[in-house]
């Protein structure tokens, strides 16, 4: 039976590992603090331990974050409620992965209604590959 | 067919209230910040995110965390990793509810090997109670 | 310098410390489960996980989840993406803790927009509380 | 300025997106399951919800998911407790992506004391990658 360990192709590159790499930072971010209570006031100290907590995974280079205080705002405006819950649209993520010197770019904003999570760049791609 | 309804006697009183908004606020804080990844270094952005947050929700008057960076160090200082993963060995928080004129003091910290979050005080119950 | 514990009255009754417990279930399910993503197909799999989960918390007698599947249904119809995570508005629960022979029967479904979590009766209150 | 929109090589093969979505899903598994309360008889309900869950996600065709039920037992047998909260050493998981015709094996279990995320096979790169 043939398996992975037998096709020398079937192991990724580096910057294939990379990728996945930035893909568990984004997946650990949203999934970890969306549902945080977030009002405009608590944005700030929020977004910051977001960016610090992150960078404590291997192979993170930087993390930003921007809690989007205006949309929090114009929510709150239209509600009985002072704070809400952190969710997609409130957030703007980049982060940037180091792998073995290849350099991924990843970035979070709203397109057509939804938080996309994207790959920007692939930066010191390996010749071979 | 008796229901609650029925029985006058059978709602909570504005202490057991409280005592219940109490518990929301630490169930909340565990269950939404354990697993947060965190170093010594990014501790203390974490307390006061934690702390700032959980104080919006309502009738919340006051959250203070401690994440233990004593415990934090010396579970890394065995460790190959530089980071771990919060839990209740690493937190010691105070809650302060009030809830119509009542007011309340929980506290999590570790015994006999277990995150325990417990009642400290009820003040203010209605003298009817 | 006076403290809780020089004021034998300043400790919880029972029925108080039921409803502390009860509020952590409700605590620990929204922020443990809110923000998975779930559609009407894995709706089951998820309630079922959710009641067996919390049940495991101590003093808990019985955890009732439904997802509303209609309301995810609807949600999905003005959309276009088949899941969406799961949060407030596509829950109803009932918890009931039994803390020293005082029952508290405890409910969370939406009202005027919001997901209210409260207190629907206490049974077995001491004679002398 | 340079910039990634200036360098058509620096945009993502497919096979890379493909190893981001795989490790997107499992940031999103981790963060979101680790801390559920979990005992032997509840692990199986959460097994399943987990699966059910992230399958959800886009590009995802597989998710396999293993509650190790005799690590819980042994930890339950030294403990005062019946259940405790899901963490790495109690998982073992495969995901499989698949995008753009490029399927993705990823796999996370114990590695020298840490759960370790990762890829284990690329297959279906396209020829000029």
């Amino acid at each position: 039976m043939a398996s992975a360990s037998d096709d020398p192709t079937a192991g990724p590159t580096d910057a294939e590992a990379a990728c996945f790499e930035a893909g568990i930072k984004f997946g650990t971010l949203y999934h970890q603090f969306a549902g945080t209570p977030v009002s405009p006031e608590s944005a700030g100290s929020l977004a910051a331990a977001i960016e610090e907590s992150i960078e404590n995974q291997p192979h993170c280079r930087d993390v930003t974050v921007d809690v989007l205080t205006d949309e929090l705002e114009a929510e709150l405006a239209e509600s009985a409620a002072d704070y809400t819950e952190l969710t997609g649209r409130f957030l703007e993520v980049e982060i940037v992965v180091d792998y073995e010197g290849c350099e991924v770019v990843t970035r979070m904003d709203m397109q057509d209604g939804y938080p996309l999570m994207r790959v920007e760049s692939v930066r010191g791609r390996a010749q071979q590959e």
